[in-house]
């Protein structure tokens, strides 16, 4: 029988939130079995950009990456964000080590082809290394992963935290039985976007067509599903998605999709 | 038979010249046998430092870190410069893994105790954890230090990468036979400081009272020799001096210090 995983991403809002993260971070040190961490930078990559005058650059309303923001996103994500989550989570007992996709080549990418828009510095994943990750997990370390990638040629891209999560799991599912959690500030997918208790508990392909042809599903909640139904398409046993109280287990509170 | 260990500290210079840096690492890629890469941040750390408005604090001409000079430490230090490296060197098939103390807990320090002068969030190391070290080194994977210590109770701190080698070369010593380098920009310790090849090729401790007694040891060089002599008293059967091409094997043309 395989080994469970869990991959667990934290959206953005907590880690604004220093309280929040410390009890997320609570909450995942006690979680069971093997388990990888996976964050983004939050506002402090912006706020640090201005401060160091690296404007945001925008076409077409999407975000470029370009050489001075992908250094940005190197310090913020891959060191301030990264080895602070670490040393709190050692703090914890959790043997974590930082990682970005470069270490231990585990995440490999290549530049994001251009079509309408030339995206920059942004990586689009190939692979990931499951054997280097497995050996981590077997040696009892937890990984924790920023959002950056690389091309195994020496180039570090920024990767979309949400796809790093969903393309880990997926990469690890031959030989974990592997668990997606997105962890964000709501319970889960409400069937009413003004009742926090509306949450809904289990979602499948079927249910997922009528709550897109309600208008249930809208906004910034579209990509996020679409993104979840993509990575159980590769052989991801589930994924939950709802705020830290998921990752204790004993409530049974947050949204649940499977095909 | 202990395995063998090198662990190889650059200097600032190193980091700050792009194409010695690509060469050092090329060479630091092809040397057999487990291996630990230690680096500090170089001048990078005060230029950023400077653009993000945070002062390098002084007091009695010693370097006081602040919590914000330590975030600009862990952004530089801890991102940029060791992600860079880290990905250079997986392009050069050298799996490598990107680490600062808290990582896989492996350098535990305490603040450094208030005498004379307050130096702020500066560690001084009491353990370095051989366990999980040693667990990387026989998953293959090679481990790229930064100059970050940790408490292990969420509080990570600065410290000197020289020392942090020294203290990473002695704890791994009683499962390795482990070998200090320090690679900088000259090609040993010299006879004569104004020819570059007055190279003193061998310095036990009798011969460094004589270098000391002589003058010949001054300046910058002073506390780097006083930390090598420290080192060899705590098991590490070598130290070797020298600029990147030590790392090669095929020349002699460094210092090797031993008791």
């Amino acid at each position: 029988m395989k080994q469970k995983l869990s991959v667990v991403k934290i959206g953005g809002n907590i880690i604004e939130d220093v309280q929040g993260l410390s009890h997320l971070l609570e909450l995942f040190s006690k979680m069971d079995g093997h388990k990888i961490l996976v964050h983004g930078g939050g506002k402090k990559a912006t706020e640090i950009g201005n401060k160091l005058g690296v404007e945001a650059k925008m076409t077409n309303g999407r975000r470029i990456t370009d050489s001075q923001s992908l250094d940005v996103a190197i310090m913020v994500y891959g060191g301030l964000v990264n080895k602070k989550i670490v040393a709190q989570l050692q703090a914890l007992h959790c043997n974590t080590i930082g990682m970005s996709g470069a270490d231990g080549n585990s995440i490999i990418a290549h530049k994001r082809p251009v079509k309408e828009i030339d995206f920059g510095l942004v990586g689009d994943v190939d692979s990931i290394n499951s054997n280097n990750i497995a050996s981590l997990l077997k040696a009892e370390f937890t990984p924790v992963f920023c959002a950056l990638s690389h091309d195994g040629k020496g180039q570090l891209f920024n990767t979309n935290a949400d796809t790093i999560a969903a393309e880990l799991a997926s990469g690890m599912s031959n030989e974990f039985e592997t668990t997606l959690h997105y962890c964000f500030e709501k319970k889960g997918v409400l069937q009413n976007i003004d009742d926090e208790n509306s949450v809904i508990q289990h979602i499948d392909s079927k249910k997922y067509k009528e709550l897109l042809a309600e208008g249930i599903i809208a906004d910034g909640m579209l990509p996020k599903m679409h993104n979840c139904f993509q990575a159980l398409q590769k052989n991801i046993k589930q994924v939950c998605i709802g705020d830290s109280e998921m990752l204790q287990g004993t409530t049974t509170n947050f949204t649940t999709l499977t095909l």
